[in-house]
C-alpha cells in the first residue's frame, strides 16, 4: 500500500511512524519538515494540566494517548539513537496570588469530575519541592509523574527513523492540490509540478489543510502561539526540576524545564493573525513568568518561537475518513505532542483500513471530520463549511 | 601610503572613508564587518540628548562631530546610492512619572552649563506632537532638530563605498598580532597564518582591541546592550515621528523612529559578561518603553541584539598614536555612531601625519590614549596596564 503523508509535523511524522508498523510504503511532503506548531511547542503530556473547563471528550483522548507515550517515546529514541528529554518529574500548576488559588480550587474539581487525582497544596509546601518559586505563589496543584518530552527531538528523531527506512521518501515541496478521479483523492500536486499518485493520501497539513485545493473545507482557525526558550546560567541550574504551570492574574503560564537545561516559557494564545512576534506577547510572558519563578530574568533568551496552532470549534482534532482514498488528522490546537501517538496510530489505522478497537468508547465519534457539518453536506465542498451543526453544548454533553 | 584598519565596525570604516579621501591604499581587516557595537547601535546624533553629568570633555567632541554628520551623512548616501535614514525630526526626552520629572529638570541644567539649548514642556504638549506617548508622561525636554541616522545602513554604506573602490581590500579574518620592527607596528598577522604589511596600521577593533598581542593594553571594559527592532502594524504607522527618549523611575530607555517604521527599542547597559540576551533585559525595556509608548506592544519583534560596546573609564575614546606604525582609535563606548565622522577623520589624519586643525581645543589631550598610564610607562607594555594615574575627578576637570 502506497501512502502519501502530506505535513510532517509531529502528527505527520507520527503518522509515518505508525505506518511503517503497518507495512506502507509512504511519501512526506512537507516543503520545511517540523518547522510548525511542532516547533513551538513545550512539549508537556500532562493531561490532568490540560484539564480547562468544557472540554471533557477531549480527557478520555489524553489520557488514551499519555498512556501510550512511553513505549512510543522508547521506540522513537531507539529508533533513531537520540535522547528525547522525557522526563516523568512531575507538575505544579501554581496560584500567582489568592485569588488566582480561589480559580486553582475551582479547576482542581473539575480535574477530579474528569477522573484525575490531584492534591492541593500550600505555596511553602510548593517552594520545598521548587525552590525557584517566588514568595508569591499561594498554592499550587500537585501533579506527581506528570511527564513532558522536547518536540524538537521528537519530530527530529522521527523524521530520522521513518526516512531512513527503505520505503520512505520526504519530499520538500508544497502540497497544493489533491488529485480525483471522481470523487475518490488519488494523489497530490506539488507547488514544483509534479503529481504525486498514492493508494492512500493522509492530511495532517495542521492550519494549512484548508489551503490545499480539493482538500475538505474543515472549521480550522489558526491560534497563534509565542514561546520563548531559555537558558539558565550555569551557576543557578537547574532552576527548575518539575513542570510549572501557572495562573498569573487570571492569566495562562507555563515554564517546562529540559534534562538539559533549557526552559520553555508559554504559552501566548492569540487569534489576530500575526505571523509576527508581537512586543505585547513576550512582555507579557516574561511579566507573569517571573511573577511565578523570578529567576528566569537572569536567564538568557535563546529561542523566540512564534507559530499557529490548528484550533477546532471544540478544541477536538479532525481525524477520520473523507472519501475512499483520502483521511484527514488535523486540528490538533495545543494538544499535538500529547496526542501524537493516539492521532499517528489511528490515522494510520484510518488510512490501511485496520480496526481500531483500542480507542476509548466515542472517540471516533468526537474526532470526526464530518462532526459539524449538515447532514445534507457530506461530501465537504471545497468552499466555505456548513456549521449550521455546531453546538457549543456538543463539548460537554457527557457531561450531562 | 599603505595603511590597514584593523576593525570594520562604523569607526573603521569611517576611518577607511577619510583615509581614502586622503589618497591612501586601505586594507581593511574584519572576520564579520559590520556585525559589532554598530550592529546594535540605534543611531542618535543627538549631543544634547546625551549629555549626562560628569561627562564634560566628552561634549566638544560630540557637537564637532554632529556638525560633521550632514555632510559626511551626504556624501556616504551618495556614494553608495542609498538612503542611510538620516531624519532631523527632534528628540523628546520624556519622564515616566513626576518623580523623573525632577531628574529631567536637574538634566536639563546640566544641558544648558554645557551649551545645549533646550526646553521642558508639559506632558500634554509633549503628546501634541506624539500623540503616541502615555498619559502618564509627566513633561520631557524638546530638543527640535536632533538627527538620527540607520547604523546598519551607514556601516553597509561605507563599507559598499571603500571596497569599491581601486586600492582597497576588505580581508575576512581575524587580526591576531602585530607585526613588530623593534618597537615599531609594520603589519599585523591574520587568524589563517597570512602576514600583511603596510606603512601605518589603525586598530579599530572595538572591544577587541587589547586581544590582538602587540596591542597596546588599554582600559578598556565590555559594557553589554540589548536592543530590540520593532515594527508597529501597518495602520498604527507612524508610531513616532521623532526620537524618544526617557527616564522611568529612574532608568533610561529610548525609541528611535525609522523613516522606514521601524522602531529601535533600546538599551540596557550591563557589565556582567553575559554575551546573551538576558530574559530580564528584554523584559525591563519592554516594561519601560511601554510606559512611554504603550503602542509598542502592538508592535512586532523584528530583531534583538546584544552587542558589547567598548567603554573607558571616563567614557571618552581612546584617539592616538602609539608607535611610528601605529595608530588606534577605540573606546567609543556608546557614541561610536556620533562620533564617527570625528573619530574616522581624526584618526585618518592621525595614521597620515596630517594636520588636524579643526578639533576643538584640548580634544587631542581627551582622548589621547596615554592619559591613564603612568609617566614611566609610556610604551604600553602588552600586558596589565597601569593606571595609578587614572583620577575619576579627570573627567569632571573642565568644570572646576
Amino acid at each position: 500500500m502506497r501512502v502519501i503523508v502530506v505535513g510532517a509535523g509531529i502528527i505527520g511524522l507520527s503518522t509515518a511512524w505508525y505506518l511503517r508498523r503497518l507495512g506502507a510504503e509512504v511519501t512526506i511532503i512537507d516543503p520545511v519538515p517540523a518547522l510548525g506548531a511542532s516547533h513551538a511547542a513545550a512539549g508537556m503530556i500532562a493531561p490532568a494540566a490540560e484539564v480547562v473547563w468544557g472540554q471533557t471528550p477531549l480527557y478520555p483522548l489524553m489520557q488514551a494517548s499519555a498512556q501510550m507515550y512511553p513505549e512510543f517515546a522508547a521506540e522513537v529514541a531507539s529508533a533513531a539513537a537520540v535522547d528525547l528529554g522525557f522526563t516523568d518529574a512531575g507538575t505544579l500548576v501554581c496560584a500567582g496570588d489568592s485569588a488566582d488559588l480561589q480559580a486553582l480550587r475551582e479547576l482542581r474539581e473539575a480535574q477530579s469530575r474528569s477522573g484525575f487525582a490531584t492534591e492541593i497544596i500550600t505555596g511553602s509546601a510548593a517552594r520545598r519541592v521548587e525552590p525557584s518559586l517566588s514568595p508569591a505563589v499561594a498554592g499550587a496543584v500537585h501533579i506527581p509523574g506528570d511527564r513532558s518530552i522536547d518536540p524538537r527531538r521528537v519530530s527530529a528523531a522521527l523524521l530520522s527513523a521513518v526516512t531512513s527506512e527503505s520505503g520512505f521518501l520526504l519530499i520538500r515541496q508544497r502540497a497544493v492540490e489533491l488529485l480525483k478521479d471522481g470523487d475518490v483523492t488519488v494523489g497530490v500536486a506539488l507547488s514544483d509540478g509534479r503529481r504525486v499518485e498514492a493508494d492512500q493520501v493522509i492530511l495532517c497539513a495542521g492550519s494549512t489543510s484548508n489551503a490545499i485545493a480539493g482538500a475538505p473545507q474543515l472549521p480550522l482557525r489558526e491560534v497563534w502561539g509565542d514561546v520563548l526558550r531559555l537558558r539558565a546560567p550555569a551557576e543557578a541550574t537547574p532552576l527548575l526540576t518539575r513542570t510549572i504551570r501557572g495562573l498569573v492574574s487570571g492569566r495562562s503560564v507555563y515554564l517546562v524545564p529540559r534534562p538539559d537545561g533549557e526552559i520553555v516559557l508559554g504559552a501566548s494564545s492569540r487569534e489576530d493573525g500575526l505571523s509576527g512576534t508581537p512586543a505585547g506577547a513576550v512582555h507579557r510572558l516574561l511579566a507573569d513568568g517571573q511573577r511565578l519563578v523570578p529567576g528566569i530574568l537572569d536567564a538568557e533568551i535563546a529561542d523566540i518561537t512564534t507559530r499557529a496552532r490548528p484550533g477546532s470549534p471544540d478544541d477536538l482534532p479532525f481525524i477520520g475518513r473523507i472519501d475512499s482514498g483520502c483521511v484527514v488528522s488535523t486540528g490538533y490546537f495545543r494538544h499535538g505532542v500529547l496526542l501524537a501517538p493516539f492521532g499517528g496510530r489511528l490515522g494510520a489505522e484510518l488510512a490501511l483500513g485496520a480496526v481500531s478497537d483500542w480507542i476509548p468508547e466515542g472517540a471516533a465519534e468526537s474526532v470526526s471530520p464530518h462532526r459539524f457539518t449538515t447532514e445534507t453536506t457530506s461530501a465537504y465542498p471545497n468552499h466555505s463549511p456548513a456549521y449550521s451543526n455546531y453546538n457549543p453544548a456538543h463539548s460537554t454533553r457527557s457531561m450531562s
